[in-house]
């Protein structure tokens, strides 16, 4: 196919619109050459015509056409000669099919794990790597379409029109502190958290605070207490830090420590109290007063991690756990990432009294963080209630689209499914019976274009709790339905058909 | 004192222009508030006027006010009451003095380290908090009062105006690509790097770069080697890592490995090849092969830090040890804090290709990168031109103060002491003999409010290098002249006064 070509067939793809209506032009650019290259139709060795010409020729920016190249480049659909140009790869991708969407299983890469330390390959190795391509139903993911960019845009301005200079510098003081104010404010009055503004870190976020803590308050080898199943991504930085990773299982009441799990005592706990992470459930006040009063018994630390607390849809607001603590043991974090954005990278931690300076310390030399211009701007954007607008116009959208993913899902009880009832966040928890295979289901959402998580991959061990995870914040309001009623059709397939 | 009396106050302390011409206005008012404290002008228990009344009585932006007010509450002068405002603490903060600057020794604050496990004690304890005041010659500062902001806030608008989604989420490729290219033809140009576009990762920084490579390629308790005397905040990420850290001595070659050293087989080595941190000679041709041929046999990663390598005064640019390699057992590394300003927090890594998918799926697992918006905006001032001028009027400036510093500091040879020749970027390195207490010697020149570095903060063990690490980034060329006179004289008194 030549150059010319290439751009009038892609004109022809997206004027046909065969593409899901929220998927951004660079997707559609991505698939479209995808599929070409997969039909055939471009061959292997072929050059691509050049980013610039291409941006011309569809009148579409060149950081999409950029952001198109960029993900055939990652994927291996094509490689990019320097100083000649993209070309389209002789040696395609392993597996490579022609679903238009990728599974939710990973190919192994054994090569590129060599030379990986034990830790690495547990944190980076192939069998660990994650598909990060967002579709609908993808957990995780928030609507960032909604989010205010011109407004945005106003409050750098305004920071970058005369800056200080200290707002250049590096963050040392535990960041900038109007936000810290801001957000001591916030925590104090919507979710009872017991502080004043010098106990507040920003961070870059969760990873980031969960790291801080168990570096500075935990050795190698020290045990810690998670959720089971629980946030893998905080799995994964505990482990890196060289803790062992104590399970612990949950209930409708949270978090649930057997007599077996109290003697396994623990430096750190990691929990999710407000709304278990993915379940859902709000940890019981019996079930508090038992993990702190534990916790100041032991000398062990909590960390409370209160992810999408500003989404909560039901009833009163949850009250930390921290609130309840008189001991301090309890650090608390929460992040921007998805009120805001993902790219944003702040969040924030506040820490007990004693522990402040260290930490302050310990922020800076490990973690250099900075961004202080950013934090400038959340810290007006919060001042000035914008902050209290957007949540308020997001959980609006967010309430409608769980209801109508509820309704839709509704009949997978036909099939002993069971729609749990508990609001958890962003997602829906599909719970499925023990010997249902999630994955395999989660497989053949995923051959329908959905990306949904398998309850599974959230668990460790050998009886591991199943089910769907399902993000509705991602998918437009009016496409809910139509796909939930695909997944609810699938999920049925795959337990009428369920092999023993 | 009345909180109309205040800002009188501080307006005449202000207009009577008693600061150091360069020092930044919020510095001005915390060292006038400061000051009234300490002479009991402003007594304990005082309230401070609110920010915004501050703001206007001084003319003077409220970002301003708060960057004072931020730096005295965090110093422990004042006191935030929550809804009621900021007052003077009754606690003055120990070893309060009239000094204007503090000192370079730290107070121990035991009960702050209370909790802490022992690697968080290495990395975040009292013992190793480092004062963080920028006053010229602070090592490690650069003059971002350069940086063109105004250039700068155009380019974030441009891509702010009509943001693709894919810049709002994380980074998920191993960074922007347009910015990735930039660095590799970049590299490839001026510092020899061998490298296609795909073994670039953007991180935050070098911190994270350094953790990100400790993480994934080494297990608790293996060995690195590092420089010693060596870059110190390299030395704290590598031990929070569990690593054993190995020092090995510099010569006039750059790092010196003895027999003793090759039989302590490491999984990683740290290396600032290009010219050595702190003491800036350039590793030789010999010297580097020996270490390649060595990690090659031993199978261990070479980690180079390319710091400051675009301030480089004399001669020709130098190699990188990466593009002398054929074994693709170095990792390189660069940072853009010091050509644009430090809370940029931005950084690359250029990793053999066999660890390309590893590392990308590292960076996100442990990292989660984002601010791709600002990856953007660099990109754009790269491929614009605007990088290339700044770094050259920058090193026209810092060249011209390295010239006036050399100069002022010549007379130290009366003393015996060295002023070390070699360029070193963007410090001078001040050589004395063994037995001279180097500590002292910067306490005294901190007495007259020039913050200087000794040489054995930066050595590891008995023996360590003497001397002071004199940064002049910072400082105004107007000024230098004058301040080097000062510290040279803070010098010969020190070694003449020698206790032995």
């Amino acid at each position: 196919m030549k150059q010319l070509v290439l751009s009038e067939w892609l004109l022809t793809q997206l004027s046909q619109n065969k593409f899901p209506k929220r998927m951004p032009t660079h997707r559609r650019i991505y698939e479209a050459i995808r599929q070409a290259i997969s039909d055939g139709v471009l061959a292997s060795g072929t050059r691509l015509p050049s980013t610039r010409s291409l941006s011309d020729e569809l009148s579409v920016s060149r950081n999409t056409i950029l952001a198109a190249f960029e993900q055939l480049l990652d994927e291996g659909y094509v490689a990019a000669q320097t100083g000649s140009g993209t070309y389209v790869a002789y040696n395609q991708p392993d597996g490579f099919s022609k679903k238009p969407i990728s599974t939710a299983t990973i190919e192994p890469k054994p090569q590129d794990d060599a030379g990986l330390s034990r830790r690495g390959k547990a944190a980076a190795g192939s069998l660990n790597r994650q598909s990060h391509e967002v579709q609908p139903f993808t957990p995780g993911e928030d609507d960032y379409s909604q989010f205010p960019t011109m407004l945005w845009r106003r409050l750098l301005n305004r920071q970058w029109r005369a800056p200080d200079p200290s707002l250049l510098d590096y963050g040392h003081a535990g960041g900038y502190l109007p936000l810290r104010m801001a957000i001591a404010e916030y925590l104090r009055v919507s979710r009872a958290v017991n502080l004043t503004v010098d106990q507040v870190l920003i961070t870059a976020g969760t990873q980031q605070s969960i790291d801080l803590c168990a570096r500075l308050l935990t050795d190698h080898g020290d045990r810690a207490w998670i959720e089971n199943p629980g946030y893998w991504a905080a799995r994964r930085v505990l482990e890196v830090n060289g803790l062992q990773l104590h399970p612990v299982s949950v209930d409708n009441e949270g978090m649930a420590p057997s007599t077996k799990d109290f003697r396994a005592t623990p430096k750190l706990i990691y929990t999710t109290p407000s709304h278990q992470y993915p379940k859902g459930m709000v940890m019981s006040y019996g079930r508090r007063r038992l993990l702190l009063d534990y916790a100041e018994s032991r000398k062990a630390w909590i960390i409370e991690d209160d992810y999408d607390s500003e989404f909560r849809f039901e009833g009163r607001p949850i009250s930390s756990l921290q609130g309840m603590d008189q001991n301090a043991r309890v650090l608390y974090m929460g992040t921007f990432s998805k009120v805001m954005y993902p790219g944003i990278r702040l969040g924030y931690l506040v820490v007990p009294p004693n522990l402040v300076t260290s930490f302050k310390s310990g922020l800076y030399e490990l973690q250099r963080p900075g961004q202080v211009v950013i934090q400038a701007a959340l810290a007006d954007f919060i001042e000035e209630g914008h902050f209290a607008n957007h949540i308020r116009r997001l959980r609006q959208t967010y309430a409608e689209r769980r209801k109508l993913l509820q309704k839709s899902l509704a009949t997978v009880a036909e099939v002993g499914a069971r729609l749990s009832p508990v609001d958890s966040g962003l997602h829906l928890v599909v719970e499925f019976d023990q010997e249902v295979d999630d994955v395999r289901v989660a497989t053949m959402a995923a051959e329908h274009g959905l990306r949904v998580n398998p309850l599974s991959n959230y668990g460790i061990g050998e009886k591991r709790e199943k089910g769907l995870i399902v993000g509705y914040a991602y998918a437009a309001t009016e496409n809910i339905s139509k796909y939930g009623n695909v997944l609810a059709n699938v999920i049925k397939a795959g337990l009428k058909n369920r092999t023993p």
